[in-house]
Order: structure tokens, then sequence, then C-alpha cells
């Protein structure tokens, strides 16, 4: 590299480090020596390798940068003003009320794909958009910046794992190896060689360098570029703090503006106004065109028994054949979530995931950035496993369509480790969600089909077990509404169920009337939002209203119900999950954790 | 190894694969295929290497063996009984109503550590339990049997990052390396080399064998007994179903009973009575001794301001000199979590994670199967990234205690990544879990003690900024009480709060109280279990509800207080998160989420 070109290096990572030091210091807070470490190769990516167009940041060409090591934003935010996309004094409003250059990246900026912050997450995002180049077959790239703290995180080796086998090229990653966590060193320290034996194992072509020297830096970078059937990772040792003594390679100095931000940016040579000019794709290739053919659903006959879970299959098969932009991912049980129903109509839009629920949820993040409408189903007591990407995925405003299959108790022999019986309450508070709960296999249809369209997080939640039709091929079912099924108007209480507790609660309906106590019965399939004008017309008619649900009683359906009601002060009998379920029949499940006909009807009982 | 012993563990084998396909031929269900596989594996380990009382499962010097692949379940109970740990009646009664035999393990066993059945985590908890050996200078050894297909859980690598790292030579893995997961062939399939380098990476002693081959896998255990400073893993390729033709090897046959099993008992050579004699440990030593010392809490000054995290960490200290076996794990962060002050004092019994939440708390989960107290601690929001090891303690009936702090909006600049908004729904939905959320620097010191002797998940949430201390030192604070801050007979709402909000809560009282509105203000510290009786009194006295918390609106304080009233019919005004902050000041975060003091006093306003 010319002597010029490294000198104009040194001078804009220079400016990098200058404009990180002011942004944290300007707010009071923020990381600004998380940023000087990695700002030789920020520089070097931006003024040699990046493709990118600042002023189309909707261009399909773009590459894709995502700083999974979040909490360098300032070295990001910095590097936009570089670039020209903001100015110096947006740069100063970093973290301050209402601007966009929040402390942790988010996608309110056109230039963020998915917000970080939560380590161990950029680059099993970073997976799935190199995985949407693939599918969509265009030369972009996809880099990451990682910590090296953050390759602790078993996200981390689920998504090499996921790269390393599948060979995605299009994907490389930059560690920036500090040596520092937050609290102290961390374990490998400068031992980029530890990490280089990792990722190697897993499949990765690896690079060790200097990460302050540009030369290394860029011929590292196109190394990167040139190489075929395997994803790069540049472990690159840094200073954390490069470039100010009181800082440099020092620990406590994690998180927290320099103390003497003037004397900082004296050693660092002053303020410059350095620009780069980032090349720009090729060309402009038109979006990805998704084709769209008339839909038809599967139908099921009124009184025949099918499980939710295949009428989910059934209806995303057709829902592939109909729209050319869902696709899906499953975590190596497409055959209890049915799933596989459309693997094989549709193998190419289909992603075996196998058992790591985390890069499910974060691969189907990663395929909505580039526009694509994921699907990503397993087991709901498995989502567990990917919570903290599920929160995230809110915080990043994606639209992803999470579905868990064999939930709650009614699933019977397998055990409490195979119920999903927390799901309704994790999803529910997350935020910008969307919670279905389908009782039967038309409306299961149904709400798959309506899926598609939901924007955020939204989940559908279907059961093992075969259930009986009770609604018409066909009918609707819109996202925050619910169906009536028992109504009179002498009802005296109204019993509020979803999924499996319908039956139970039609059932104990019937068995009330004989009895000589009507009650109405209402099917919420959607449980966030909940029908909140059903719901008040039950609590002030009748007052009395009873919840069923096969789920723990904290969180779930109960909790949604009193959402709605609770200023209006009905009284409200909650039934639910409460002990630890073990081995038994479906029928005797729900017996024994007293949420079957019976128990309903006790309930009603006792509450009038 | 001579042609008699061969021969005897090859009758144990087939003993062990017949007992699999009868146990669940009566059930109806479970998994025998992947029971098969393994069969020879843990034949040797029985008959060979394992030292266990099966009279005393209680005995410290027993090796300790987890099944992460828990739907081997069959295998794991053929076992028991050919150990005469139950008889042939009982492993009759696999996966039946009210069975200890369960789907999958649990604890109701007196030999099962942890439940199992979520894949990935057998592996990470025995990590824990492996940790607790080098801590009570025991012997032991923690076998562990994982499938093939869990290895591609990030878990797994967590797990293998921090026993390679640490040295974990009293640890050894056996992957039954069947080929087949649930649904079709894994990532690698037979390819054991895969593995190797990727464990040989993270500085593991590695194995790899004919798992159908007793001379080999014998060998590979002593191997494994004499390997130091390293953990083993014995990659040993199998044959799903080994030794019936109409499963082996076959896809399609995961999770269900063969279809003809007279048949298969015939190629099996039927039903024998092969009695494996487990050695024994070499002596019974004493249970590790744990001292207790009169302990002094830390006391806080009424009116200083002090951060509730600051006050954890003190008492945090001052528990670990009163009780020797409480321990203390973090996951890189403990200068902000401020466990960094037990650290000090004790960095014998601290653990410091790194950043990997899941082993953070299945470590904890492995530690107090040896009687140790853990505390574990990270982030409340990255808490989330450890939810399934979390439900899963649970289910093991595991007795741990963690800690998130950061809670809420009130962290103020770093923004919705590091806030945790939705950990107490979360951690409310846990089996028998105490959720606990002090307001200041005295209680959360109190809390923390109490949790000492709390059974089962516990959960204490604190907060990044200091707040006013506001009761004496001493004062007590038992789970499941609640205290009444202001009171009087014409109350006419009574707010209820818990950690920042109660200090707004007080101010908004204040203000109505002014204004000639007198309303009641309860400290809810102990979310689940609440209060009831205090919360009756107050639904039946104002009848005016307003719950406020810095948590989403779901699951949360909102959702506890329904709980224990619902059936009253209480009006209740519900304020929570709902949108999704950027960044702001503390200050500015509570008004923006309309939780502080105006809004609280308004929402009053509104409510009568």
């Amino acid at each position: 590299m010319p002597e010029r070109d490294l000198q104009y290096l040194s001078e804009l990572a220079a400016q990098l480090r200058v404009d990180s030091v002011r942004a944290a210091a300007e707010a009071g807070s923020g990381h600004p020596t998380s940023s000087m470490s990695a700002a030789d190769l920020m520089a070097v990516l931006f003024a040699c390798h990046l493709r990118y167009d600042f002023d189309h940041p909707d261009n399909p060409a773009n590459d894709h940068l995502i700083f999974s090591k979040g909490h360098a934003s300032p070295l990001l935010y910095a590097l936009y003003k570089a670039a020209g996309a903001i100015d110096d004094k947006e740069l100063l409003t970093f973290r301050k009320r209402s601007s966009r250059l929040e402390g942790h990246p988010t996608p309110r900026l056109p230039w963020v794909d998915v917000a970080t912050g939560s380590l161990g997450q950029g680059l099993a995002v970073g997976v799935g958009v190199a995985m949407a180049g693939r599918l969509e077959r265009l030369p972009y790239r996809v880099w990451v910046l990682c910590g090296d703290s953050e390759l602790a995180e078993g996200s981390i080796w689920e998504a090499a794992e996921h790269a390393g086998c599948e060979g995605l090229a299009n994907l490389t990653v930059i560690v920036d190896v500090n040596r520092l966590g937050q609290r102290g060193p961390t374990r490998h320290g400068w031992d980029t060689g530890a990490y280089a034996r990792r990722f190697g194992a897993f499949g990765w072509h690896t690079i060790e360098i200097d990460g302050h020297d540009p030369g290394q830096i860029d011929f590292a970078l196109s190394d990167a570029c040139n190489t075929r059937r395997r994803p790069t990772v540049i472990l690159a040792k840094t200073r954390k703090g490069e470039g100010v003594l009181e800082v440099e390679n020092r620990e406590g100095a994690h998180g927290k503006p320099l103390k003497d931000p003037d004397k900082a940016l004296e050693e660092l040579g002053g303020p410059r106004d350095v620009r780069v000019e980032v090349h720009k794709p090729d060309d402009a290739p038109a979006p990805y065109r998704f084709e769209t053919r008339p839909m038809s659903l599967p139908t099921y006959e009124v009184g025949d028994k099918v499980a939710t879970r295949t009428a989910f299959g059934d209806a995303l098969a057709a829902l592939g054949a109909a729209r050319e932009d869902v696709v899906v991912l499953d975590g190596e049980v497409a055959d209890s979530t049915k799933a596989e129903a459309f693997a094989k109509e549709f193998p190419e839009r289909f992603f075996e995931m196998y058992i790591a629920e985390q890069e499910l949820v974060a691969a189907a993040v990663g395929l909505q950035v580039r526009g694509w409408r994921p699907y990503a189903a397993t087991f709901a007591a498995f989502l567990t496993r990917a919570y903290d990407f599920i929160r995230m995925a809110g915080v990043s405003r994606a639209s992803i369509r999470l579905v868990g299959s064999h939930a709650g108790v009614s699933i019977g022999e397998d055990g409490p480790s195979q119920m999903g019986l927390e799901d309704m309450a994790m999803m529910r508070a997350v935020y910008g969600s969307t919670v279905l709960y389908p009782c039967d296999a038309n409306q299961a249809a149904a709400l798959t089909v309506e899926m598609a369209d939901i924007e955020g997080v939204s989940y559908l939640r279907t059961t093992r077990g075969n259930t009986p039709v009770i609604y018409q091929p066909g009918e609707r079912f819109p996202v925050g509404g619910s169906r009536i099924l028992r109504h009179s108007h002498n009802d005296r209480a109204t019993i509020l169920a979803a999924g499996v507790t319908v039956h139970e609660a039609l059932a104990a309906a019937d068995e009330l009337r004989d009895a000589g106590i009507p009650v109405g019965v209402i099917d919420l399939y959607s449980v966030k939002p909940v029908d909140t004008s059903a719901l008040v017309e039950a609590a002030t008619t009748t007052g009395n209203l009873i919840t069923v649900e096969d789920h723990r009683l904290e969180g779930g359906l109960a909790d949604a119900v009193m959402d709605a009601v609770s200023e209006l002060g009905p009284r409200v009998v909650k039934l639910a999950v409460t002990g630890l379920p073990a081995s038994a029949t479906p029928e005797e499940q729900l017996a024994l954790a007293r949420i079957d006909r019976h128990a309903i009807a006790e309930a009603v009982k006792r509450l009038l």
C-alpha cells in the first residue's frame, strides 16, 4: 500500500478515535475505549472494501455491516460522519433524548439492519443476512464486527457452525481482540491463535493480524473477499483505548468517557475533517421480486379431529405456493412442528437449522432484513432457549414469525421438559408482539396465513394432539378478534379459553347448561392483542369471568384478559397450570392440572 | 479384555436393549432406538468404571452420571434395573401416571441429579458438578452421556470452553454418535473427526472409538480416567437402534416404540437376568462441612442514596463470611452487578463465567447438586439468554439464586438492549420460583440474605441508579410480605409498587395528599409469592388499585397483584412500560414510560 494511502488511513482512524472520545464526552457516558481499538479496522474497511451507497440504504447490492459489539456505537456513528451520512452536530447528540444515535445502535438509523447491544447476536443475525444473499444470488458481502469477549457466547458457535458448514463465503467476521472485557482480561487475552483454532475447527478461513496495521488489515480484508466456499474470520490483535495513554490497554476504562477528553484529543492530534468515500456497489439491481399467486388454504371438515400443528404445516405449504417471499426455518424437529410439509414442497426456501434455537431465531431476523418473510418453528418449550434473541428482535423492529408446537401439559407422556408452559408469558412481554393460539385446524390454517402480514414479532402456539374441528373452512380470524361460541342472555358467567381448553370449556358449558347454569364461552385465539371489546362486554354483562389455559398461571391468557378489563373490576377466576407435571396421558394431564371440563364446571359453581 | 468379560458385557448390553424396547412398548411411546445406540457404552461404564453406591445416593464420593440426552431414559432405567436399584415391575411403569420413571429423567429418582430433556443442558450442568468436585477436593468423576444432535447447541460450546480452559479433568463426556437426529441425519453424520477437531480446539482430550466395541470403550474410559489437566470427550460411532433390523440405522425410527417388539426381543436374544455390580466408591467421606458464623449485615443510613445493586454486593460479601456454602458466579459484569464485592473477599468461591449466561446458570445448577448455595448474577436483560436453563432448573427442583441488575428503563442512556423489561414475566412463570424486587439498600441487603434459604429458583431484581434509603437497618423483609408505606382510613386508592417505582409512588401520594386525595402506598418487594392478605385488604377497603412498575405491562407486578385479588373484582389501573424506550436520562425514561410520580398522580385522578 502506498505511503500516501497509509497516511490517509491513519488520519481517518485518528479522526474516528477523536470523534468517539468527543461523542462520549458530550454524552457523559458510552464506550470510547471499545471504539478506539477497532478504529483502524473500520477505517480500512470503509475506505477500501465496503460497498455501500449511504444515499440509498435500500440498494439491494449494498453490503451489510453489523456491529455485533454494539457498545462500540461511538465508532459506528463516527464512521457515518466520516462517510457524510450524519453531520458533527448530530454526532454530538449521542445518547441524548430523542436522538437516533442511541447508546447501542438500532434500526432507527437507516443504515443499521438490527439492534445490537446484547453480545453474541450480531454474528448470528449476520449469518441470516448471508443466507439471504445466497438465496437472492446477489454478490453483497456481510461484514460483522465482533468483540473478543462475546466469543464466549454459545450463540457465536451456533453461528460459526452454520456458516462454516454452509460455506457462507460472503460472510466476514472481524474480531477486535483488545484483550480486555468489561470487568477485566478476557479468557484468552491476545492469544488470537486460541480463537483461530476454534473457528478453524468449525470450518472457517482464519487470518491473524495486527489490528492497528492498515496494510495487514487491507490484506486480510482482500483475502476474505477472495476466499471461496468458506466464511472468513479476521482475528485482529488490538489495544483497547489505542492512542490515549490514560486508557490504552488499561483495566477499569470500559464503558465510560475519558477523564480528560481535551488531553486525549491533543494526544490524538485533535479534530480533523477527514472524509471517506465509501465505494458504491457497481450497480443497483432491482429488489428481489417475490411472486404472489392466489392462495388456496387447506380445509378440514367440522367434526374431524386434526392437530393444529398439522394444519399449520399444511397452511405453510399452501402459503409457500402463493408467496415466494415466505421462507421457513426449523430446529431439527420439522416432523413434529410439521414444517416438513413446507420443506417437501419448497426445499430451496427451507432451512434446517439443527438443534440451535438461538441461530434459528437469529437467522430469521437476518432473512427479514432482506425482505423475506421467515417462519421459524420448534417446540414451544425450546423457544425459551432463544428468548434474548426474541427480545432483541422486538428492539430491532424485526418482522419474524415464530411457531411453537407441543404447547402445554396436553402433550402427555413426554413430561415437563418438553411442555411449553412459559411461552405465552415470554412472548407477550416482547415489545410489539402478537400471540395467536388456535383451537382447531381451520383456525390454525387461517392464522398461519394471517401471520404473513403481521409486523413485529408474532407467535403461533400449536398443539400436539388432535382436536375437533369446530370452525367452517374459510372463516376469517382477524388478529385482535375472538369468537363467541356459547352465549345466552341469561349467562351467569363467561368462560375465556384458547387452544385445547376451548374444547374443555365447551364441554363444561354444555354440562352446566344441563344443570341449569347458562354460561358463555369465548375463544380468545388472539391472546395479544386481545379482543378488548368482547371482554368488556363479558365483564359488564355477566361480571363473572373464568379464564382457563394450558399454560402457567403467570403471564398468559389470564393476564391478557386482565389487561383488557382490570379497570372495570369483574370477578375473575383463573384456571391454569400451577404444579409440576410429570408423565401421564393427555387427558390425565388436563385433569391433574385442573384445567379440564370438570375443573371448569366446578370453578363456575364456586364463583357463583 | 478377557473373552469372558467381553461376553458378559455384550450380554449386559443386549439386556439393556431388550429392556429399552420392552419399556417403550409397554408405555406406547418413548425413545428405544436412541437408547439402543448407547447400550454398549453404558454397559461398560456401569460394569467397569462407574463408582456409585446405589444404596447411598448421598455418598459424597459417588460419581455423577448425567444423561444429557434425556430422551434415552429407557436405557437409564434399564441400567438402574441391571444395577438392582429398581425391579422389572417398576421398569414397566415407564411414562405412566405417578411413575417416577418419567419420559425424561427427573430428580424424583434419587440417582438423578438434574432433569434433562432439553438438549445441550446436561453437559453444561455437568461442568458445574465438576467445578464442585474441585472445590470439595473429592475424587469423584462426572460422566455425561450426550447425543450427537445436541452438539449443535451453543450451550455445549459454552460448557466446552469453560471445562477446557479450567482443565476439568474429572469430567468425561461420552457422545453417542449415532448419525441420526429426530428428523434425519445430523450435520456431521459419523464424522467423529469433525467433533474431535472442535473439542480439541476447545482444549479437550479427544478419543474416537467404535461405540459397539466393549474393548475400545473400556480403553477409552480408562484413558479418560488417566488424563490429567484436561476434560475428555469420547466420540463413539454407533448405530441408532443397534441390534434390531427393523430400526437399525434407519431414518423415521426416532421417538417411537418398535412396531414389532416381540420380533425385536427375539433378534436381541430375548429377556435376560444379567446383573451389574457397580463398584462402590472406596470410602464414604463425610459430606463437605460448611462453616456458619454470625452474620453482620451492611447497614445504610435512612436518607442516603445507595443503589440496591451495591447493597446486594455488600450483603453478598457479608453472607460469604458467615456461610461457607455460598458460592457466586458472574457473567463478566461483576463490576456492574457488584458481585465483585464477594469476589474480592472470597476469590476461591467466586467463578468468573465470562459472557456465557447459559453456562452461568447451568454451573449454578451443577454446584447446588453438591449442596452449595450459588448466586449467579448478570444484567437482568441478559438472564433472558438462559431462560431455558432457568425453566429446567425449576423442573430439576434446583435451588439457585439469580440476580439481575440494571432492571428497567431507569438505567437511562444505555437503551433498550440493556434494560431488563421482561425479567419478572420470565421469572414468575418458572415453576416454584420466588421473585424479589427491593427498593432500598437495607431491604436489598436483607433480601440477599433471605434468598440463601429459599428453595427452588429465586430471583433478585436490582436497580442501577442510587435510590433513597427508606428502611432502617436491621428490618426484616420476609418472602411473601409487603410494607405499607402510606395508609389512612380515608384512602381512596392504593398504589402498589416495587423497586424504583416505590419512590415515585411515595412522591405521588404526597402530592395527592396535598391536593386532598389521600391514597395508600404498599411496597410489594415480594413479587412472587405476593402478599395476598395485604392486597385483599387494599382491594376490599379502597377497592381502587394502581399498580406501577418499571417492567413491561405483561407478566410483572400487575399480573402478580391480579393473581391475588382477581376474584374480588377491584378496579385496577396498570402503569407499566408499553413502548420501546431509547436513550435518555433515568428521569426522562420514567416520565416517557409514564411510570413516574406525575403519571401515577394522573392515573389516580383518572380512576377516581
